[in-house]
């Protein structure tokens, strides 16, 4: 086995979800997921802390890219626009070999409540890393604690569509019309016109 | 030991709680809380599935009044007002000793990622309830899944600030005034005004 392996943490990723979807996640163990990847259980251990986080590695990195967009777009952007530049600069990790893995990743979540939990943490870590983004822009408490909300709603239901639809098309341009369409309705709660559709 | 006692929940609750501050949360068995309340380690499990849902009742309890509420309101009622009497519902649940109940469960649960996961997963659960709530309505699927967002938070935020002010304060003020304060910025997602406060 190779202790040097620049891609070892990608192939860790892959060997894990193959043995999840072949043989379950809670039969299968890190000397498992290690060893299909051709590398040892030290070796896993230095890229994730659990055998959980091997799922969930993706979260952290969006999480920084969003927060790292926000903080850099330009200092009159209105919140759609600081969520808009999120989404383009999550464009990046949303590649087609994403979009296969996370077909895989529903099925293995949905067979596992302890992994629906450390999903939901992610999610509220996200959801954090938004919030705080926001808030060092200027953008008031509550604002940005709302933005960010609505921001993982458009994500969740961008990266839903982008997981139904064909390959090729980019994440970015789901994400754009799902963020429209919740700001369509946000500014709508109000209203009567859309309860009875 | 009672093997009778139509107030054993409450007592485990109690009991649990103060042993969660006491010890701290890992410190403490189900055998220990059940002592403590002066039932047994089978009334426990009765009540509860396992040590963290001793600490998690409530949100059940306020997923069932939040549906109930929006099943019940009138069939013109906008969004916010689904959600107005998704929150006057939840006040019966908010009373003082719950109000003291929360401050203890708010230190245990910030001490313990366990529990925080599991927080999070009952937080998804009344989400999905207000969603499916909402959808039974005839709200399209989108606003339905906002609204259930914005409900969520404006319910959050309404929890932290009853929680910061004085006794007797009732709850439904802080939720009805929450919602309202996110209600005007929802509507201004992409205005430049709040930004920079």
């Amino acid at each position: 086995m190779s202790r040097w392996a620049p891609d070892a943490r990608e192939r860790l990723e892959t060997a894990a979800l193959d043995l999840f979807v072949e043989n379950g996640y809670e039969d299968t163990t890190v000397a498992q997921i290690a060893d299909r990847a051709d590398l040892n259980r030290a070796t896993f251990f230095r890229h994730f802390a659990d055998k959980r986080e091997v799922l969930f590695g993706g979260e952290d990195k969006l999480a920084r890219l969003f927060a790292d967009a926000i903080r850099a777009a330009p200092a009159d952007a209105t919140l759609t626009e600081c969520l808009q530049a999120a989404f383009a600069a999550a464009n990046v990790a949303m590649t087609p070999q994403q979009r296969a893995k996370a077909a895989k990743r529903v099925l293995v979540v949905a067979a596992n409540s302890e992994l629906q939990e450390r999903g939901l943490l992610k999610h509220a870590r996200m959801t954090r890393s938004i919030t705080a983004a926001l808030r060092e822009r200027g953008t008031d408490e509550l604002t940005a604690r709302l933005g960010a909300e609505v921001g993982m709603l458009a994500f969740t239901i961008a990266v839903e569509r982008w997981m139904q639809a064909g390959n090729g098309e980019p994440f970015a341009l789901h994400a754009a019309a799902a963020l429209s369409d919740l700001q369509v309705r946000a500014a709508e709660l109000d209203s009567r016109s859309r309860l009875s559709s």
